[in-house]
């Protein structure tokens, strides 16, 4: 496996997408009255495009509708002090149109945050990398 | 406790600043080439402030040294589909000279990743927010 500058293992696209269907919940990115802004979101995978559920009156509907953003997750176990994450670049855009809508909410995705979650914004990666830190403590193979 | 437009739970900021005392893990968000950036890094609180350790030649130092940034932990629980975050926005800045650098390498802060990790990053908050989605199932007391 090849490292970075940091040491860390570089984890190549295919095994980014695999974790990408692991997991049910992420971080998105984005840029809010011209500060960072960063948010948990529960997700899925449609299409190999990141799908998140959000109120349309949302903080993030309004400034993530049409925007580069980056999404992340990641996994660590503290004891080991090992894990990994991986991080995906891509224009976020608001679904529209009856047929997009319908099959969107087909999804098994129910926002985690009570309340009306009608509106889907989906990411399409365009730049996905991850990262992982090598277990030192464990035997070499 | 206040409900947000969504319905999470605002977090007040002695709240926050508690949950910041608690987790080894946070994420930390700046601009890297005009592309939003993320990245898992583990830190401690210093006078208040997020401090992180990285390498002198790590994207990280190169891009988020003087810059506003927004730093986020959070904890979920996938089965409850219940959990919290806080995230911090502040300046980011290198540290320099002898005597604060001789207080920073005296924190229990150890990067998780290998290799030299003698820069630091401290982040002194000048927003702080955080959100929880409240139990449902929970009963009310």
């Amino acid at each position: 496996m090849p490292l970075d500058h940091g040491g860390l293992e570089i984890l190549d696209t295919e095994e980014c997408r695999s974790l990408l269907a692991t997991t049910p919940l992420g971080r998105i990115v984005f840029t809010d009255r011209a500060l960072p802004a960063v948010q948990p979101v529960n997700y899925v995978l449609a299409d190999g495009d990141v799908v998140i559920r959000t109120s349309p009156a949302s903080r993030l509907a309004t400034a993530a509708g049409d925007a580069v953003v980056a999404f992340e997750i990641d996994d660590f176990d503290t004891a080991s002090r090992t894990g990994w994450s991986v991080v995906v670049i891509g224009r976020a855009r608001a679904a529209t149109g009856s047929a997009e809508l319908a099959a969107l909410r087909a999804l098994p995705l129910r926002s985690w945050a009570p309340g009306d979650h009608d509106h889907f914004i989906r990411i399409h990666p365009q730049l996905i990398s991850g990262r992982r830190i090598p277990d030192y403590s464990a035997p070499a193979v």
